[in-house]
């Protein structure tokens, strides 16, 4: 036989802590065989319901009232631990945090600690919008740990915190290491080269705690919280965070982390990251790319791979990447013309060069809406498959035969809007036994008539051969070389190689023009003091940490009576 | 002043290497600026007038008409070219391939190489089907060069062949290396433990030769053609090609290269390349994929990472993978769950398990229709997030409080179809203190309770931390297996591993089940010995790589006359 006995507080705050230890508590006490204390929300009513704890008056209650139940193996047992909760709530209390460091407003606390550049929050959601309000009046950075904000608080908190140059990250921000010192949940990591940004809480442990475990060092991981990402919030946390790390000297490469973010914001942060400067290593976890790498940046699909790419580029150092002189083109000088024997090969450039370029149109397209209107005239940036079955009926494969490529290429070579064209120059058993013994002296020709009429033209082949192909790969690739072509033997780094120096040739309009404040440095590089408004645990590991910190003793504004807090509010804001 | 003669021959064969060669000697003749010798095509037509070559009896011509054009500095020159054609043709004709080489049809030439397990066909498109078919009924495997096949040729001949045990590699195959003998377009490469299946021609020659370049070497490289892996053609060719690597004991490290296939074809083929049992490499050209790896298959996105990773892949040897014991299990133990307090290692956990199971429902789930419809009652294989916001209204976090995680682990065990528990341990600043104190002991009692149901259950916990948090990793991980937990540090392995067991508790129907006939290994492990119907050129390779050979005079049917040609062929049907 069980007896179960209940009691609703209502305007009533504690903090959840307090609450998980009054349920312990209860549990502990002689004769009682469970308990829960929870704010009467109806998905809490259902978990009591599970657990056999909800009464009728706890049914009756609304999500602004405390319900406290507890289940005797006695009526007496149930009565008397309920009898002790006034008791058991002001014992444990506070146990934490010693009074010196406490204070009863931020504003208080943060005449107490000027050097305070940050402020923790973690109060109940609905409470939490206003609080951050308040800590950006005071330009400081806020740590928002606070979930069940609404939406509309976020964007404009995030827009307020941007103009001014500050960071709000959150809410929902379960982690973030600001200069060494952990916040919220944070693991104690090695210090090192990696900086991290992360719209993703866990995610954000794990790769901080791989990095460590694979032997490599964090210099700071900044959250953003779960929807900084999506398209209403337009990722201002994370374009700030990503700004913060290029511009930080110690931080050699950067980790960026989320949930698959909506494509435009997806599209946006990427064109940041390639403009870096730095390696980047991306885990929009779930987000299907075709591209592994393009440039600087490496898309992975898990936190350990991003733990160990990451750790491995801090190691070998970012991949040095050829500058280009843009100054030998003519002005008017701007597009590609690839001249492809070989169909693979020239849909595989055709995806690299999607990375770099709007359009490259083809007879043999990646889809349909880049299909050149006819085969024989080029548009714009154009790449041909001459192996194409129009081309070879009853006319030998391009591999073997150079005739149609080399008028083509006359052709395109004469086009005065042409910087660059792209071939393939394949070897081995079956194809022509000495394809540069054509090609090259076709290629030197152009490349003259070109420079006669004060025009630069780049020639860039990709030789697809070994040394013990019957043509002689070395003497083919000195032919090449000879006659003025970039020669190249991965088809891959050919079309990244052509697609940086087209992306030179054709500037892209600057991503998403940021009306922001810059977010001074010295937020992450100055020895990190805070203010935590919230729960004391935070507190504590703040100074286990030897980080500076104030512990804000807050309550609900009017003690939780939300009628009497707008009123409050209202008159507040007229002042 | 220029002028341009030319001459229709109808009903007249020359293959693509004559024609060329005939207007290369044109060119050259005294007198000639441009010559052209194609079939006249309507592309060609285009090509002739863009090189100022199209003549008004050109355009009048058809498809089946050999058109010869010249183009000469004064009339006599022109005419004087044309006259000489016949004895050009002469003069060129059959300098590749000397007499005791050649047979005048298939038929003799396998009577006089009985060995010839292969026959290359690259004879025009249209005359290529009635080939291969006259090559499959002597039992031969065919190289099918020819492009301009019709798709429902292809079809058909692919089924004939599944059903014998040969192999049709193409229609439009350009490459493959078969024992060490390159076919048609091949590089030479190193011999060596890499086996490639490709839909791809250069593609697969730019892998080999990459391959080659990175010290690695290639048992077979087998085409398909381009075709195959469409929904119409079903990938007949690449299934058996996969089927014969994964047979064959010199193949260590598969590459699968392909365009993007139907997504259909793509799922069945990913599944084979699971059940390869050893190393898979995919590049499925501009595929996008979500993971990178699931078991032994792991994708990329460029001809170069795939020829590095099978490289690396090929002298590392496969990662041993734990080989489960499903003994243990009670007959209706199948399901997951999986108690998560962080929503990201959730999130991906799932998205890992997507590839092990067919669904994985959840509160935080991947995509709408996988959402649960009440997050307190599990159905099926379930992930739970109970740090979503639902959980955490005045209650703490659950990587601060363990209650609400133990009761539900206790419901979920009790549950006779669970077969495994998944749960995540964070450890660092602000999480609980010492989560195991609390998880371990309630493992261990939902342990022993099921064993003494007569069942199993299998616990994996992912422990993310590091040995410097605060809680003592290492005394977290001991306590968890202790209590006979399995723990893991990467969230990402745990779920790999729990994906493993679970697949093999829920066994997936065979793939495709296939009518085919098994192609034997002989087809690849035999000294290459083939008949070449077609270009010369690629009977002059094969003897060049010291493999037998007989070349085939082929004519087309009737002289290339195609109404008689199918009055022959079907009078051949009849008899």
């Amino acid at each position: 036989m069980t007896f179960i006995k209940s009691e609703i507080r209502s305007g009533v705050y504690y903090d959840s802590a307090v609450l998980m230890k009054l349920q312990r508590s209860l549990i502990d006490l002689p004769g009682v065989l469970d308990a829960g204390v929870v704010m009467a929300t109806e998905a809490n009513k259902d978990l009591l319901a599970q657990a056999d704890l909800l009464t009728d008056d706890i049914k009756a209650a609304g999500v602004n009232d405390l319900a406290i139940v507890v289940k005797g193996g006695s009526e007496e047992a149930a009565q008397s631990a309920l009898q002790k909760v006034d008791e058991l709530i002001a014992a444990r209390r506070g146990e934490g945090v010693s009074q010196e460091y406490r204070s009863q407003s931020i504003e208080s606390a943060a005449k107490r600690l000027p050097s305070a550049g940050w402020v923790l929050v973690s109060v109940p959601g609905r409470y939490a919008a206003g609080v951050t309000r308040e800590a950006l009046g005071m330009n400081k950075h806020v740590f928002l740990y606070s979930d069940n904000v609404p939406l509309e608080d976020e964007i404009s908190l995030k827009q307020e915190a941007a103009q001014k140059g500050l960071l709000v990250m959150g809410p929902d921000c379960g982690t973030a290491i600001v200069n060494g010192v952990g916040l919220g949940f944070a693991n104690k990591v090695r210090r090192g080269p990696i900086g991290l940004v992360a719209a993703s809480g866990t995610g954000l442990q794990q790769v901080t705690v791989r990095i460590h475990q694979m032997g490599g060092g964090v210099t700071h991981a900044l959250g953003t919280g779960g929807r900084d990402l999506s398209e209403a919030v337009n990722a201002v946390t994370a374009r700030q965070a990503l700004d913060l790390l290029r511009r930080d000297p110690d931080t050699r490469v950067i980790v960026l982390v989320s949930k698959p973010p909506s494509p435009k914001v997806a599209g946006e942060l990427i064109e940041a990251a390639r403009q870096a400067g730095k390696p980047v290593v991306v885990d929009f976890i779930g987000y299907a790319t075709a591209m592994r790498r393009m440039d600087n940046v490496t898309f992975v699909t898990t936190f350990d791979e991003a733990a160990e790419l990451a750790v491995q580029l801090s190691k070998t150092g970012a991949q040095k990447e050829d500058d280009f002189n843009p100054a030998p083109f003519a002005p008017e000088q701007r597009y590609l013309r690839g001249l492809f024997s070989g169909g693979t090969l020239a849909y595989e450039a055709q995806l690299v060069l999607r990375e770099y370029l709007p359009a490259v149109y083809s007879n043999a397209p990646l889809s349909k809406e880049l299909r050149l209107k006819d085969s024989l005239t080029s548009q714009e940036h154009t790449l041909i498959d001459l192996g194409e079955d129009e081309f070879t009926v009853g006319r030998l494969h391009p591999m073997m035969d150079n005739d149609l490529r080399i008028r083509r290429l006359e052709k395109e070579a004469a086009d005065p809007e042409v910087a660059v064209i792209l071939l393939d120059v394949v070897l081995g058993y079956g194809a022509h036994p000495n394809p540069a013994g054509e090609l090259a002296p076709a290629i030197a020709k152009v490349r003259r008539a070109a420079a006669e009429n004060g025009r630069h033209l780049e020639v860039v082949a990709v030789v697809s051969g070994t040394d013990e192909d019957p043509q002689n790969m070395a003497e083919q690739v000195r032919a090449l070389k000879e006659a003025g072509a970039v020669v190249e033997t991965s088809n891959d780094a050919a079309a990244r190689r052509v697609g940086r120096l087209l992306r030179a040739l054709n500037p892209q309009g600057p991503t998403a023009p940021s009306a922001f404040a810059e977010v001074n440095l010295s937020a992450i590089k100055e020895p990190l003091a805070a203010i935590n408004v919230g729960l004391e645990s935070f507190t504590v590991s703040l100074a286990a940490q030897k980080a500076e910190v104030i512990h804000v003793d807050w309550r609900p504004p009017a003690g939780g009576n939300e009628r009497l807090a707008n009123i409050l509010a209202r008159m507040k804001s007229k002042t």
